[in-house]
């Protein structure tokens, strides 16, 4: 006898589908939504369609926007002569969540892999390079994972740019957490830190 | 400035509400969504309007259903005498899936907790009666579960029970899982499973 009615089980099946959920999650999940008040199924549905429609890559920086240029590149008050490169736009949420960085975005979805097939024509390089066009932009930082992926990708920008004579290249700082304790920290961030240290 | 375009943000909010769902789960899960091919968002947006749409409770047993009867009420091959008291569907599935248990179920949607003012008039007893009404059972199995709540449910409708002079009611056995530890079992457990002891 199988053990849900068959539009459940099917649920759970979505449900499942998406990262991070098991089986034993989607099933909490499918019960919770049988059991929601038919108004709040009614915005997570709408909140998914919406946000599928809505939204669009920003024409200039790539970032997911429902605005073209998005506020960020639209904005007046941003420094426009520095250029942040993330791999994601939950990258762009991170640092504007530190509410220092007044530069603009470059978001590549996704980083250089050789392993799983991505090429630089696979993000959004070229992009980024179109912007560097009008000499307006003094400085591209590399914001990029620092892991294999993001590192090839930063390795490989930094080289393209160096064509651009007067473009400053540079990547953010690898090293030990603030908070941190050395102690916990592996070895490859405890190499860079040693190497990233500066005079005080 | 915002750090996501607001059909995102609505839709991280949505997700957020979920059980078992953080702020950044949700985040995760919102640029999965996005970055999904249409035909798995249509996927998942009507399977959650089918699950809704399409089940409703059994008329018997109160487990949900598509069909009314449900399979396992309407099945020629299922021992009519027994019923499986359960608090909720999941409990069904988990019980159907030892394949051992060959009774029919009724499942309560809940459980008495005075401290929450769920009361027994909020989950299916009354249904739980009205089958008791034509003598065709002769065992009702309590499988609520191990906690205040179950054991106060259990207790109720064995009470209840006792006005039916000739229905057998019992209670799930409770002791160390199989495959378990003694050295690790919680002191209450350890005092059902020596309550519980059987000859051998």
């Amino acid at each position: 006898m199988r053990a849900f009615a068959r539009p459940i089980n099917e649920l759970i099946e979505e449900l499942g589908k998406l990262p991070g959920i098991g089986q034993k999650s989607a099933q909490r999940l499918a019960f919770h939504i049988l059991n929601m008040p038919e108004e709040r199924v009614s915005s997570l549905v709408d909140s998914i369609r919406l946000a599928r429609d809505k939204t669009k890559l920003c024409s200039v920086c790539c970032n997911i926007t429902d605005e073209d240029p998005c506020p960020i590149c639209s904005s007046a008050t941003r420094d426009t002569s520095v250029i942040c490169v993330v791999q994601e736009p939950k990258d762009v949420a991170a640092i504007e969540r530190t509410m220092e960085y007044k530069g603009l975005y470059h978001v590549l979805h996704g980083a250089v892999s050789p392993m799983t097939g991505i090429g630089p024509d696979d993000i959004k390089i070229k992009e980024l390079l179109a912007r560097m066009g009008d000499g307006q932009v003094k400085e591209v930082i590399l914001a990029t994972n620092p892991n294999i992926e993001g590192e090839t990708t930063a390795s490989y920008i930094a080289r393209l740019m160096r064509t651009l004579s007067d473009v400053k290249v540079t990547r953010i700082a690898h090293g030990i957490p603030v908070g941190g304790d050395l102690e916990y920290a592996d070895e490859v961030t405890l190499v860079k830190a040693i190497e990233g240290r500066r005079e005080i």
